[in-house]
């Protein structure tokens, strides 16, 4: 089976180097979501060499400095599992208190359905990000 | 109020030094499961020092090793969400393709109600990585 994460571009990918590439995973209920994913096909963490994972650990940071930084999030949020897609590939995710899993993990059924009044500015936040963050890991 | 993850001696508590402590968050439907804390209250991983986060970081690959080498699992999960306790803690799980929520997330509804048969020999097995996992951070 092709894995859909083997991809030298990615329809929402925002910045590739040698090692990983990081996409925008925003959808309608959480506007700061950024994908890491390793270029390679390998499934677990304890899977990559130690400089992979050294650079991807530096990424992460990045990430989620400038979605602090840009969209001041209550929470971040980061996660690896791959069940679905043994790919290593990383969720990080910016959390408020009124979206709509909150204080629950977004892999949790909703809490909530009333749709924040700032999902508006954290949408133009999250573009804020991505210009930024592309900036930040080109500045490596 | 008190944090729950502030503590100076963990009722579930594996091994500790100076930076961190591991905790036994094993349950009925998850044998494997491990909880990596900081000491330190702090919310988020940017806000750890570079010496904390590599430390950090080494230990969760310690524990993923050790995990993968004594329970074989499907796939490893790790996250740090702290949306409920915002103290850095992360979650380490050993997944199965026939546990109560493979594929989807440990935090996501059962998918599955019946226990695998393997269970008997996974508990063994958790046992097992307990003991090397203690081993194994303190020859760190």
């Amino acid at each position: 089976m092709t894995c859909v994460l083997c991809t030298e571009h990615h329809p929402q990918e925002l910045w590739r180097d040698s090692t990983l590439y990081v996409i925008d995973a925003a959808d309608e209920n959480l506007p700061g979501f950024i994908r890491v994913v390793m270029n390679r096909h390998v499934a677990e963490m304890s899977d990559l060499t130690d400089a992979e994972r050294v650079h991807l650990w530096t990424v992460l940071n990045v990430v989620e400095k400038v979605m602090r930084e840009t969209m001041s999030p209550d929470k971040v949020n980061l996660a690896e599992f791959g069940n679905m897609v043994p790919h290593v590939h990383w969720h990080i995710i910016a959390r408020y208190r009124d979206d709509a899993f909150f204080p629950e993990a977004v892999w949790a059924p909703k809490v909530r359905t009333e749709v924040s009044e700032k999902m508006a500015d954290r949408r133009a936040a999250a573009e804020r990000m991505k210009t930024d963050l592309v900036a930040a890991l080109t500045a490596l």
